[in-house]
């Protein structure tokens, strides 16, 4: 099967011809997601088109295009249900109508770290395991699930994906979602700025004076010696690392999938968060393995052979 | 199909004959769960007969035994996996053997909250839905779930029905389990004589003299306007209701079903986590029901029938 695969995060919209599992050409074009998505599809459109020219493909060639975003997705109705502050016309779009009179062809929406979990488990660190929890660090928290072969979606699709939701700390933060001490309002990179400035000890450190105060800053002050990037970094880690332990608790997984962004730093996360699971972690059956992404940024890309053929059984693989 | 259902709980053994659904005649037994269950399992079998004889049923004319159990329970296998400091001698018991051996009857096991989640998704509160979770509040908190018709097991059978150790606050209190912070060390029966013993205005309040410290006598003297009794209403509320959120996040029911002994103080419990629930969960599809046990203490003897179909598929109904 050859499609178009769109990927819409938060300040980049990921797009590439997958053909047969394998990301053919890609590139990026910014998100801008505080403004409506409906202003960037005119650009999307033509960056897709321009895809297909530079790779020799027809667009009847293509069996459909797959898109990613950070919200909730009603599989049935191709309902974009939430929208959390970015592109905050997602819930009154039509996608699916976009893509029918732009390219005439299918298209097919999921959430984007569901889309990132079935991605690794049909292709990636997951290949050849039926249970597996994917963890996204990156602006937000994303979670994706797969339990004995069947990807978890839940009455209303919000199920397995809203991880970065649980609560972490029943009196902490405020969460942009509604609720109190989600991880994502614990540990991520959209409060990190906030979590340094409530610090007394920020104002003196170099952290302050950081163009872009994001967590490869923080974890490379906090080993040059800096106590306040120092605090930050283990405060960060024992969020990440107790989710982990939820996730595990709720979604009884084979393999735990650590990706997004932060992970460009998996030197210092996966080691802390083996150690915490290891000692804190209740599965008497034995070990979960934790691993870092095998695909990366394409993860969602891939996947989208994946979901164009369950929504659209009758496409030819 | 007529069945013989036991509830094996940390204080009592729950027993009863049931019959197309129905409790026909049922009573207890002390648990005496800090000795091996091994011990008890004598008195169990002469309670048995004894019920058999008294509804004039045959073992002959029995399906078999269902049994639940607080611990984590291989399905496959009849392992019991874990044992939180009850009945320690689960992980080595062969349950399926006694039975086969004192009764020659098929027996089929489950965890205790799991069972009672699929007696009041067959029989009780939510019957007519198809995705459902269940709390119980009691010695410890349990869970089980139910996501689109099928019951939520897992790949080592732990999905579900560990959402008591779900960690609530990661730094917080060490939890039996081994995790930080879990839900059930935070605010249940089995923690409430230690969370009160740590506050300062415990030794002037009249819960100090309770003969049994439980949630009651909390619920009781809160209501008095005793401020120790009132921080721990209010503490363990709070736990509870971040907990409600925490799995709708997770598993996406339509319905939540609060059970467990504690829910005798149903009056104080329900508003509040249905208020807290109201403010701060994240359901963009509309509103969870949140409902009391409607069967109580035996959700998990009429799951037999189901729990006996599913296992020995081959048993007439």
């Amino acid at each position: 099967m050859t499609l178009i695969a769109c990927d819409i995060g938060s300040t980049r919209i990921k797009y590439g011809l997958v053909r047969r599992g394998c990301v053919q050409d890609h590139g990026t074009i910014p998100s801008a997601s505080e403004e409506p998505l409906a202003r960037r599809l005119p650009e999307l459109a033509r960056t897709l088109r321009a895809l297909c020219a530079k790779t020799g493909t027809a667009l009847g060639d293509c069996a459909g295009i797959s898109v990613s975003l950070p919200t909730l997705v009603d599989a049935a109705s191709g309902r974009l249900l939430s929208e959390f502050g970015r592109f905050r016309d997602m819930p009154t779009l039509d996608l699916r109508a976009w893509a029918k009179a732009e390219f005439g062809l299918p298209l097919a929406l999921e959430n984007d770290a569901r889309m990132a979990a079935i991605g690794e488990w049909r292709h990636g660190a997951g290949r050849g395991c039926d249970s597996l929890v994917m963890l996204t660090l990156g602006t937000g928290l994303g979670t994706g699930v797969v339990i004995e072969g069947r990807v978890l979606r839940g009455k209303h699709g919000q199920a397995g994906c809203l991880g970065g939701h649980l609560t972490l700390r029943y009196d902490g933060r405020a969460c942009d979602c509604g609720n109190i001490g989600c991880a994502e309002a614990e540990a991520s990179t959209r409060c990190l700025a906030a979590l340094a400035r409530q610090r007394a000890d920020f104002a003196a450190s170099p952290l302050a004076n950081e163009p872009v105060l994001d967590f490869a800053a923080v974890f490379r002050h906090a080993a040059a010696g800096d106590p306040c990037a120092g605090a930050l970094r283990d405060h960060s880690l024992l969020v990440w690392a107790s989710l982990a332990v939820s996730l595990i608790h709720a979604y009884d997984p084979e393999v735990l999938v650590l990706g997004g962004g932060v992970m460009g730093s998996a030197g210092v996360i996966l080691p802390a968060v083996r150690e915490h699971i290891r000692r804190h972690v209740h599965t008497p059956w034995g070990e979960v393995r934790i691993v870092p992404s095998a695909l990366g940024d394409t993860a969602a890309l891939v996947a989208g052979e994946w979901l164009l053929q369950e929504q659209f059984p009758h496409l030819k693989s």
